[in-house]
């Protein structure tokens, strides 16, 4: 059960979006794992992918497709990553798309792949084929519930959430949902995300929208420092209300922004909250850093540290493995003796040293909760930056040791 | 029980080197847990420290006593790394050194003091001075193999490895020790390492012979990322034999570096072996790269992943987890279909892809050997490097989790 989250919220509709969910019968039985998601003409549609250099052939023909025009379908499966497979596996993506355009009378570049699920298998294209009339057939604006379930893998859960913002004085429902239990398993390779508004939005404003959002929050979560080779998040804006478009610099478009950052934040906080084995969900906040590339790095260092992991999931206050991490961050010229530690508002390293007034028992308090603050302090400058992570359990280890056989 | 290393070897004797070890009550009971070494004058001493920025205090007064003069005594105490000390640390450090100073007749600044132990702690400054005069009373050439026990704290079993090489056609004895159980615990703050020839060496050459030798060994392993507060490594070069002082860029020179390199990558690859949790003893080489940067780049990326780790313990070759770790390696321009990958001499990717020549029954030969060789050919250059590291058990999570309870 991911923590501080039991099950998925309510998924407004969009209007310009229609999807359904198909047991295609890749890999697991008795369920969905084959989504389409219809975006109504006229759609524009922002993507960030994996930076990972082996990144996966659905990706790559993703990329490609965008790149040419405005796609018009996405089609997403679990179960199979279609990655380390070569130029075969290129070709089976392209079939897919091939596939999906003939019957639903489009071209195959305006069809986006995505796969998630294992790697170095062969895309079973077959059942794909066979399940696509079904999933035309069921395409509905209500479609995300089960969309979200059937992206899954090994979530324990279904992700997802809306919000409502207001755009020239008229309101837009804006839906995400997403899969992935903590950015690791490179091998069900691994988060994917969807996420669309009815409002009307320029092109490289959405793009610019998308990019300032996940570099916020996809892009700030940890669990142990594995990227996957199938990272996607996806934006579409339908316009589908016949609204004038959004323009970047504009208040609308702030408003979309802070509607899209809430959104990205809470979903890619959701993947931490169900991560493999986590019992625990930390922020690693770090306070006054000359800027924001040094304060990551120490929340980095701190995040993906085995020993501070380790020390969490036995709710061990222990200081000296949070101090070690920052002393071995490579922050130039650091003045350890400014350096101070928090977990929540117990101050426990002070001047580099241990707080004179920190009792243990302060510290095992803090710790014991399954939601922790570790904050740093640099007194270095005015930048802060934060990201989220978890512990590092035993069934961590399980999980990952055993999840082949 | 380390992987492939049951018990200390005879350590031989150095001429000019004089141990003692005795039981001060810093924090074990019923064992030894203190250290004299003492050096012949007109010894030569070498050393280098951890670059953790939060280093500990005796590594403050060890480094500034370095500077100024050649040691006559190493103080080494386990059970307590005085570090996170703060200032009155710093007095401590300074004060066991004068008080042994007092006691055999140098000045303080010719002792250099370490600690190893539990962070945080005041270093038990009267446990130590009562126990210099048995200390002192008990040096003895034939020390070592005690000493070896006496600077243990989380290792399962002593460590230490003898050699003799030639220099002007004279034989002499290389001895050397080390304390470390994978290089982790900040708070178990951790390898110590002491090496001793009785040839004679000039300064500088002695210095440089270190350095060489620390980068190719000990900066070229890792369990899980993690470096210490306390890290030293001295090399004591003592002419006791009356020997002419070997020059930099000699023939003598590089007999002596051949010698000093096989013994600190002995020792280096024994705290791997002895790595908390480790069953696995694993040499990630990356061939064929543009440089030892990239090279490094890619192995600690391999060697650092918790998913390659817990697939090494589950005896798993999973393939798709060591090319997700060189694609996100982050060398610029990888050409990811030139990437071959191997584990021992089985050839699991070839151009990017699974090999089609590759079987999971060849790969689980392989991953089912307790020591594995995993090879990365990047086809960019004439570069190599090499990193050793350990597998992710449960153990691992378990002895670090409970480590304070």
């Amino acid at each position: 059960m991911p923590i501080g989250y039991s099950q998925l919220p309510e998924l407004l509709p969009v209007a310009g979006i229609r999807l359904a969910s198909v047991a295609a019968g890749i890999r697991y039985k008795g369920r969905d794992d084959l989504v389409i998601m219809e975006l109504a003409e006229d759609s524009r549609c922002a993507a960030v992918f994996t930076r990972n250099a082996f990144c996966a052939a659905p990706v790559i023909v993703a990329r490609q497709h965008l790149a040419m025009q405005q796609p018009r379908y996405l089609l997403i499966n679990s179960g199979n990553a279609n990655a380390g497979t070569g130029e075969p596996g290129i070709q089976d993506a392209q079939q897919t798309c091939v596939l999906l355009a003939e019957k639903a009378k489009c071209s195959a570049g305006q069809v986006l792949p995505f796969s998630t699920g294992v790697i170095g298998e062969r895309l079973p294209v077959g059942c794909i084929e066979a399940a696509l009339d079904k999933a035309l057939a069921g395409l509905a604006e209500d479609g995300w519930k089960a969309a979200a379930h059937a992206i899954m893998t090994t979530d324990t859960v279904a992700k997802g959430i809306s919000r409502i913002f207001e755009a020239g004085g008229q309101q837009f429902n804006l839906t995400g949902m997403v899969k992935g239990a903590g950015m690791i398993r490179p091998d069900m390779a691994t988060m994917l995300a969807y996420i669309a508004c009815d409002a009307a939005v320029e092109g490289a404003a959405l793009q610019q929208c998308l990019n300032q959002a996940v570099e916020h929050s996809f892009n700030r979560i940890t669990v142990d420092g594995d990227t996957s080779t199938n990272d996607a998040c996806v934006l579409v804006a339908t316009g589908a209300k016949g609204s004038a478009r959004i323009k970047s610099g504009t208040a609308d478009y702030r408003n979309l922004c802070e509607a899209v950052n809430g959104i990205c934040e809470y979903l890619a906080q959701l993947i931490v909250r169900d991560a493999e084995g986590a019992t625990k969900f930390v922020t690693v906040r770090i306070e006054n850093g000359r800027d924001s590339e040094e304060c990551l790095k120490v929340a980095y260092t701190i995040a993906h540290s085995p020993l501070v992991k380790t020390a969490l999931f036995a709710s061990d206050p222990n200081w000296g493995r949070i101090l070690a991490a920052v002393g071995r961050a490579g922050i130039e010229s650091l003045d350890i003796e400014k350096v101070s530690i928090f977990l929540d508002d117990v101050c426990i390293v002070r001047s580099g040293a241990v707080a004179e007034d920190y009792s243990e028992q302060d510290g095992q308090r803090i710790m014991r909760q399954d939601e922790i603050v570790i904050r740093v302090q640099l007194e270095r400058g005015n930048a802060v930056e934060q990201v989220w992570t978890s512990d590092l359990s035993h069934d961590y280890v399980r999980i990952n040791a055993e999840y082949r056989t």
